[in-house]
C-alpha cells in the first residue's frame, strides 16, 4: 500500500493535444495482463529524454539515444515484463524490430519510434509477441488514455502514478500530464525507471533538452528506494506544440511559471514512486542544508536514505537515531570532499525535534519526543552540515519485511 | 544461525604469552550479561591499531588514537551495550575516566590503557557502572581467557568469533590468537567493529603498524553486511615479545610465513563476522578480476555486495542474475574510473556456471544451472571486468526477513 498516495481519477488527467495513448495485452511475460503501451505523437512534436547511466544499460535505452539524434519522433512503444537489458546484440535487434514493426503499421520510419522496456533483466524479449500485440494497442489509441497507460506500465507497483495540471492563461496556457512507474531498483541516476510527460506547449528543442535535465535533477534524481540504479531508467518529455503556449526563448512570457509546473509534475511523479516503494510503510524526506555543494548535500542524503539500519529503524518507528549520525559520518564514501566534515558542527532534526548537535545528543532531546517524531507515516529528517550555504533534498521510504518478501518472490 | 561457522573450543584458542583476559557483568545496558572485558598486556608489549574513518567516530576511538601516540600500552578495556559514539565532550570524558579508573587499579598511567565500546549510538556511557565492574574483571584475568572474552564482546552476534594458530618452528615459533565481534553496521573502512589479535612474537613498531594495516586490508576491509560503516570500528594487533620469534626487520627468517598467518587469522575472523551477519542464511564470496586497479575491483564487489536486490535474490535462491549485471553497471557510483566500463567485455560466473558475456546472457547458460548454483549455503560470484590484471575479493551475506526483524527490534 502506498504512503498517502492514490492514483488521480481518469478525468483528473487532462488530455494533451497531439498525444494519444493505447494499451494491449501482449502476453510478454504473463497472460491476461496489460503489458504493452503505445504513445502516438502529432507531427511537429518535440521530444527530449534523459537515460540511465548504468553501464549495463538496456537495449531500448541504446536505441532511444540513437533515434533521438534527429527530430521527428512520432511514437513510443513500451512493454513491461522483460527489461531487454543484459541481452547483448539480440536484445538490440529485438528493440529495433519493435520500432520497425510499429513504424510499418503507422507509416513512419523506424527511427521515428522510441522503444522502452521494464521488467526482468537478462532474459530475451519475446519480440514476436510484442509485434503481434501492436494492432490491438493501435486501435485502442485515445486522447484520454493516460489513466489506462499509467496502469499498463506498472510492474511491482501497487498503484499507477500520474499527475496533470493546467498552467498559464491566454497566450501562455498549457497542459502538462505525465505518468511514471517504478517500485524497486530505484536510485535513478539521470532519470527514473520509466517516466513520460507531455505538454501541448511549443518549446524549442534546446530549451526542451535543458528542461528535461533540470526537471529530472529536481525530481527523479532525488529519490531512492534501494540504492539500485536501474539498467532501464528513462524519462521523456514531449512538447506537441498543439496548444496555445509557444516558448521559443527563456525570456518568453510565462516560461518561468511553466517550467516550475513541469518540475512540480515531475516531482509529484517521483515522490509517488517513493510512496509506492517496494514494501514501503513510511515516506521520508531528507533535507540537507549547510553544505559546500549540492553534491555533498545529496551524498549525505543518500547515505542516510540508503542505510538499511536507518530504514529498518523507520519501519520499526524506533528513534535509534545514532544510525543517522553514523550514516552522515560515512557519507564521504559517496563524496570524498566530505572527508573533512567536522562532526561537532552538524545538527540533526527529526521533524521539529533537535536530535544532535556539538557531536552528540542535543541536551534538550528527550527519547519520548524522538519516539513521537518516528510515528507518522511521513517524516522529515533535517540535517545542517554547518559548513556552507548549499542544500538538497532526497526522498526515500523505509525498509520492511515486505521489501524482502517482494524481492525474494519477484519473478516467481 | 551462522553459515558454516562454529566458535572454536576453548582449548583450541592458544594462550599468548604476555596476554591475560578477564570478563565481568557490569550492567552497562542490561543486567546479567557479560559486558565488560579487560585485556592485560605484559610490559614491553607493542600495540598497533586501525580505526574507523567514520566522521562521527566514537569517543573511545579518539582516545585510542591519542594513547597510541606513544608506546607502553598495558591494558585494554572493552564494553558492550553502549557505543559511546555521538556523545560529544561528555563521551570523551567518560572514555578517559574508564582508562583512568583502570590505570589506578593496575598502577599504570591512564594513557597506557586503550578503551573500546560497542552498542547503541547516541546514548551516554554509564561510566560509574563500568568503573564498578573493573575489580571483578581484573580478578578474572587469565591466560586462557580468549574464549570467555570472545563471548563477552558480542552484541547481536549469534556466536563468538575467535581464531588461533601456531606458526613457525625453533627460533621463529609464534602463537597468534584473535577474536572479533560484529553482526550489523558492518562495512569496515580500515577495520571492523571490534577485532583484537595478539602474538607472542617480538615485532618492531614500524613493522607492526604496517602489518596491522595490511592484515586489515586483506580481511576486515573486504567484508560488508549492510554497507553501514560503523562509528566504532577498531582492529588491534598486539605483539607481546614474550615468545621465541623476534622480527625486527622484514628480512628476518620466518617473517613471510608469520605475516601470512597473521593475515589468515584476520581473514578467518572477518569471514566469521560475515557468516554470522544479521539474518544471514548464505555466505557469498565476490571475486572480481580483470580490473585496472584493486580499488575498482573492490568498487564492483561492493556494488554487488550492497545491492538489496542481489542480496534478497540470494536469500530466495532465485537466479535473478540480471540484478548482478545492474549492480556492476552502476559500480562507477563507487569509483568514477569505472564510468568507461565496456559492458560487452564483462563476464560473470555463478560458481562454475558462466552466466553473462558479450553484454548479455551466455549462450551456454541454462536457467536450471543458475538455480542449482544459487542453492548452496556458500556461493562464489566471479566477475571478469576484461580491462586489466588487478583483482579483489569482497565477502558478504544475503538479506533476509531476519535482518529486518533484528534491526527493527534492536534496542527494544
Amino acid at each position: 500500500m502506498p504512503v498517502n498516495y492514490a492514483t488521480p481519477a481518469a478525468d483528473q488527467l487532462f488530455p494533451v493535444a497531439g498525444v494519444r495513448l493505447g494499451v494491449a495485452e501482449a502476453g510478454i511475460r504473463k497472460l491476461n495482463r496489460r503489458d504493452l503501451t503505445l504513445i502516438e505523437l502529432a507531427p511537429g512534436s518535440r521530444v527530449a529524454g534523459v537515460f540511465t547511466k548504468n553501464r549495463f544499460c538496456a537495449a531500448p535505452v541504446h536505441v532511444c539515444r540513437e533515434h533521438l539524434q534527429q527530430e521527428g519522433i512520432r511514437a513510443l512503444v513500451i512493454n513491461t515484463g522483460i527489461a531487454n537489458a543484459g541481452t547483448g546484440e539480440p536484445g538490440l535487434d529485438a528493440a529495433r524490430q519493435s520500432c520497425a514493426a510499429l513504424a510499418k503499421l503507422m507509416d513512419l520510419r523506424a527511427d521515428q519510434v522510441l522503444p522502452f522496456s521494464t521488467g526482468v533483466i537478462l532474459e530475451p524479449l519475446p519480440v514476436e509477441r510484442l509485434k503481434a500485440g501492436l494492432p490491438a494497442a493501435l486501435s485502442a489509441l485515445k486522447a484520454d488514455g493516460w489513466h489506462d497507460a499509467a496502469h499498463a506500465i506498472m510492474t511491482t507497483d501497487t498503484v499507477a502514478k500520474a499527475a496533470s495540471r493546467k498552467v498559464g492563461a491566454g497566450g501562455t496556457a498549457a497542459t502538462i500530464t505525465g505518468m511514471a512507474k517504478g517500485a524497486g531498483m530505484i536510485r535513478p541516476n539521470m532519470a527514473t525507471m520509466l517516466g513520460f510527460m507531455a505538454t501541448d506547449a511549443a518549446i524549442s528543442q534546446p530549451m526542451l533538452e535543458r528542461l528535461v535535465k533540470e526537471a529530472a535533477d529536481e525530481s527523479f534524481n532525488c529519490i531512492t528506494i534501494d540504492g539500485d540504479t536501474s539498467t532501464n531508467d528513462s524519462f521523456i518529455l514531449i512538447a506537441t506544440g498543439q496548444g496555445t503556449a509557444k516558448f521559443e526563448s527563456i525570456t518568453a512570457p510565462g516560461w518561468d511559471e511553466f517550467k516550475q509546473s513541469v518540475i512540480a509534475v515531475a516531482r509529484e511523479l517521483a515522490q509517488a514512486i517513493v510512496r509506492d516503494g517496494e514494501g514501503a510503510t513510511k515516506y521520508i524526506e531528507i533535507a540537507v542544508a549547510g553544505g559546500r555543494s549540492v553534491a555533498e548535500c545529496k551524498a549525505v542524503g543518500y547515505a542516510i536514505g540508503h542505510s538499511p539500519l536507518v530504514k529498518t529503524a523507520f519501519f520499526a518507528s524506533d528513534p535509534n537515531l545514532g544510525r543517522i549520525l553514523a550514516a552522515i559520518g560515512y557519507a564521504w564514501n559517496n563524496d570524498p570532499g566530505l572527508a573533512d566534515l567536522d562532526d561537532t558542527k552538524v545538527k540533526v532534526w527529526l521533524g521539529d525535534t533537535l536530535v544532535a548537535e556539538n557531536g552528540g545528543r542535543a541536551a534538550s532531546y528527550r527519547e519520548e519526543d524522538g519516539a513521537a517524531a518516528m510515528k507518522p507515516a511521513e517524516i522529515r529528517v533535517r540535517v545542517d552540515l554547518g559548513r556552507g550555504s548549499q542544500s538538497a533534498n532526497v526522498w526515500t521510504c523505509d525498509f520492511s519485511y515486505d521489501y524482502v518478501k517482494i524481492n525474494a518472490d519477484y519473478r516467481s
